[in-house]
């Protein structure tokens, strides 16, 4: 049996310095899925003003991550941009300003990842000023604000993350690497590239050339398409020459039937992806695959509970040489089934039980795959599943034009 | 709008007391579930030492059940009986002892309850003893180390819970009742009564009897199939002219196809039932039916999240007058995704929507039912299902006596 | 290898000779619903004037049923009372009589029969009269109308089929006794019983007491629900020590979800049942089962296509001796696939292969159970599938009333 | 109402004058397995000695095609070249020759064109004479024996079908040109092209440049990937400025989740593809999709009962001005369900309902889709559907050399 990771703690070692050395890291889950279900973060909104009405959710959230195996804690300050805790400013109370939750968020990363070897990430995501159409200097602007809370608290590196659209990305990534700290930076896009349609490939090349160290995909998609996507990155990169580390950072919920823009198009989100829900099973096998393609970032995005990374953690202790802090509480592939009171339970406690099971949904009204409503649907599952609906990239630019944000 | 809970604490009232005047008393979620979820529990052994290595994270787990609206604070000793954790002793470190798990489950639910309007329930669990058949007297004396702790600490009231077995389920509920508290007791039994066929309404006669004010079921089985034993309670009490309240605290997943043992009879117990998993929407509809046939405390066990314990309050928001602190961050039916960026997700923000959807599972391979394996199956499941294995009684129990606890 | 059925063609005995003997007598197909495919029976009146305009394929259906090892041909006269093709007079023309179809019906079936082992039965099922509240000299004057007809044309035996009220089943056995020909009855229910509620006991009691020498169930419900229905008979009449053959021909389609009216109160009734059909390896298992449970009367009825019924003779070759003549084009449990060009099929030349393999739908989209519509689901049903809404007799009747035949 | 067929008969005129005159030509559906389900054909060989030994049977489908609308009866002569029934010899018996099969077929298909306005195709498949590596010229000589009895049979037009290699796809057309009647030519291949990756754009090319006026796709895939296939070679004759007639004839059963090889690797295959039968409004969608794509001639192939045929039929009345004289038995979308005894039965008597509704299995231990076994999937299924097993073309033919035919 591997050792668990607390004895194996190291002195502070940057994460390109690990990246460097063809260690694995290992990401965080979905902040914003899980706290909403906790009952800390408003649906819709999606906005982290937890960080200072309810700072103990976000630590405890963080804490279990860290036990689970990340070896980042990234802030949670998604959608934590001045212009968008603004425009959902009928909630949020006046004195809880876009500083003061980042840098809550700030603090209480920092403060978690001193009980273990993680790095702290600061992190910014797409901003409601670009899907307005503001120039790139007001939108360059937005980022530049949190990232002088990132400063002045000195997290150990930045990230780029869900961004729809390559453009604005690379604005981002141009502004985090004003700081002079590593950056990285992934998009929330399928195989079929960005809002604009520009490649996965493409997509990865701009953003290398715009500072970024390690580039990849999060949310939107499930483990296998976000593989597929960050696949056409390194294909990318290697026909242009160019050296980034890969990073993925997938849903936790089967989607092989959403469109375009991902799972917010399936007639479930966000509210009945129950049944969608990956097992800890599926997840050793997403990161099995994201290990053997190539990627080295490895953590996931919505959905992604602290039991999944630590199925991230367990399907690697072979290659890494230990297992994470929340494996004294958890039996590899089952085994701790052994302990069971019923035999036939203690006959789960295997790895081939698990790994073959299919299991079943308890269902029987409900089919496996919607009809994503929205406007967009995937090559893939337009081809296999009869969506037949012709949607010119010009339709595409006027229905986006027609919506508010 | 209703206003939120916070503005409407009351003195502390007792559970008869809410109970009697005819008010809905919301139960807590299952804590060895989510907590092996967020890594402090061994799935297999399911024991509570986290009170004691981990205090933080059981303190977390109660306050997110607060704010969702629970009005008891369970205290997490399931199975904390001292037969128990010494079974399991070859990983509980040598100085957690049962008194210390219990103590320290204590404290903890009392400190999260003086942040809100809740009470605080002593829990004791099915032994080891039971099943390896010691008697009466070395039964009750497990029982009565536990309650020793919850009388040193003075909770609120008693509960027994999850008993397979109506005679130990008796015999715990009258160790309960030397405290002079008032008791409540669930067994974790379907439609087709306990191990040894004892019906429903005879189990419930029986714990009554013995001193329980009020009866019910938890665990095992979901909503639909509890919702039907409690009826079956309710009506033998009824014939027998007894007067109780009526509890529920059904698993968080959909188990239409399992067996008389319930849920660890399907195959995808424990480490895949994620496609299982119940919307909150679904809960509604529980908590309405449950409110239409007479029960008035409504809680869940295994999969319950806070999130679902929250549906609960709202779904009864109107009768209750008041919705929980944790819809400051949930609008209801939706209505918070009002304020999503993309307008067809927008389109959402509405009761008939959510009520009428048959979420996908994303999973084309994966069947709607799963044979139970394990020796029992409901009869519902039997004539339905064909599943024909005639299993006696006799064979039942000889099975039951091969198995080592 | 058994020998095939042509080479033991045996002189003529009777059907109660044969049942006597304890011999299996294997039924035949669904007329109305393998005409209606073929293009010679219109849904919705489902009536047989194919035997006067088709005559050529109503043969061959006959002739198919044969080869695959049907010893009974049962007369195309589903629904050829008269008042039912006056009803339906719109559509047939002038000079099709009642008696036209009903003789027309007897020479076809006559005629094939005499290419192999089997009797011919000359049948009734339900009328409208009796559902427009005729009285019992009115209704019993229509079977006698066939009757006659039957007579003259000298039929083996009389079938009494497709009751769902015992009292007009009762009413067509008495008429068909007074042949003094054998008569057996079925009747389209469930184990809930007819639509008055009378229970599959006392019907089959009170058809035998009228004279039936075999009874039983045929259509509105799948196999395995048959069954259950025939044991309720058998063991009524054993309660009534009484004596008779017993009988099933039940739907081809896998109806789990259906109500008390069966299969037509399923969404998808009648041009949308595809998904349901049964595979020949399905229908083995019901040969079996039927076979243990001491039915000796083993057919089909709506979806069986003549290699349905092949899969009972098959199943039951051991027990009988020979296979019948269609088995000269099929090899037991899929061994012709051994002379398959594809390595991978010629390995599914094999029973475990077929008997094991769950089939996929193809049809992601689609669930696999239905709500039914309609006012009546079966008990089994609504405890499993959540059906809760009361349908009580009065409600039922009045219901009824109202609709036009 | 539009008239039916019958009173539009009209005097015989050949294939391409039909088609020239852009008029929908509709052909019939699938013998070999419509015949297997009747008793007559054996899986596995599937071979047609059925024309001699049960000629009756044969003209039986021929008539109820004609019926249903078909305009060309198809020679039954499927699998009838001399290397293939000599290769399963063992149950033909002796003395019917590979010639008697052929004649018989035509005489059979000639008997029942008379009754209708039909014209005769006879038709050749592929041969175990390419697979096992023989030469052209002995190839073509295979297929010259069967156009022997052709010519002699004076049939009206040739079919060359059912091939996974182009190159001996265009042989046959060779040598079927050889007879100077207009000759059709159809592969079994999806979109992924033949066996040895020749696109469909090039496959069919490379027919309409050996002679072939009429080029599409039969068998192996479902309509909607057999729709794929047709537009890819539309392209490709497009690109290539040839002009020819399209056709289609695909399996009536869905298949979203099989290979390269389409429906002979998807385990069900051949005697558990029941759920996945087509209905006939997928059929009527499958017809418009079809004809709105440009295609004339629009047949089935596998699966492809009479009532399926005359779904296209009903589909296209409105634009060939008539109804098949099968829809005498048949309202167009379920109206005759109008004359249903029970009033919700009844109110699905309209294009709405059936249109949408989506069928149920009735099977919950089913899934919707299979692992395909084999080795080769499609692009789009492989994508999608996470089978990553990298099949190189080398390993392909490897695998292909091995196998014994």
């Amino acid at each position: 049996m591997l050792p668990i990771a607390k004895s194996l703690k190291q002195g502070k070692r940057g994460i390109l310095e690990r990246l460097d050395s063809g260690e694995v890291v290992i990401g965080d889950g979905g902040f914003v899925f899980a706290l909403e279900k906790r009952g800390y973060v408003k649906a819709g909104p999606w906005t982290p003003e937890a960080t200072v009405e309810h700072p103990e959710a976000v630590r405890q959230l963080h804490r279990e991550f860290l036990r689970a195996g990340s070896n980042v804690l990234q802030t949670f300050t998604f959608y934590a941009s001045e212009d968008k805790l603004e425009n959902r400013g009928n909630y949020v109370a006046e004195k809880i300003t876009c500083q003061k939750v980042n840098e809550a968020a700030c603090d209480i990363a920092k403060e978690v990842a001193t009980e273990g070897d993680a790095l702290v990430a600061g992190g910014v995501s797409q901003t409601p000023s670009y899907l307005s159409c503001k120039d790139k200097a007001e939108v360059k602007a937005v980022f530049r604000k949190q990232l002088e809370v990132f400063m002045k608290k000195n997290v150990d590196f930045l990230i780029a993350e869900y961004f729809e659209h390559v453009e604005e990305a690379v604005w981002a990534v141009e502004v985090l690497k004003e700081s002079g700290k590593p950056v990285a930076a992934t998009m929330c896009i399928g195989p079929e590239g960005d809002m604009h349609g520009v490649p996965p490939g493409q997509c990865a090349v701009q953003l290398v050339n715009a500072g970024a160290s390690i580039v990849g995909v999060n949310c939107h998609f499930d483990a296998e398409t976000c593989l597929q996507t960050v696949k056409l990155m390194k294909e990318g990169l290697q026909a242009a020459k160019l050296k980034a580390h890969l990073m993925s950072q997938p849903l936790a919920f089967h989607t092989p039937d959403c469109g375009k823009q991902g799972f917010i198009d399936l007639p479930e989100f966000p509210f009945a992806l129950e049944p969608r829900i990956v097992s800890r099973w599926d997840v050793q096998k997403y990161a099995r695959k994201a290990y053997d393609l190539g990627i080295r970032y490895i953590g996931g995005c919505c959905g992604f509970e602290p039991y999944h990374i630590r199925a991230i953690a367990e399907e690697l202790a072979p290659e890494r040489g230990f297992l994470p802090e929340a494996s004294e509480k958890h039996g590899s592939w089952g085994n701790s089934l052994s302990m069971h009171t019923k035999p036939w339970v203690r006959a789960r406690a295997r790895k081939e039980y698990w790994e073959n099971l299919k299991p079943a949904s308890g269902r029987p009204y409900c089919p496996s795959m919607s009809k994503p409503d929205g406007w967009g649907v995937t090559k893939g599952a337009k081809e296999l599943m009869q969506q037949k609906e012709a949607t010119t990239e010009q339709q595409l630019k006027e229905l986006f034009q027609k919506q508010k944000f």
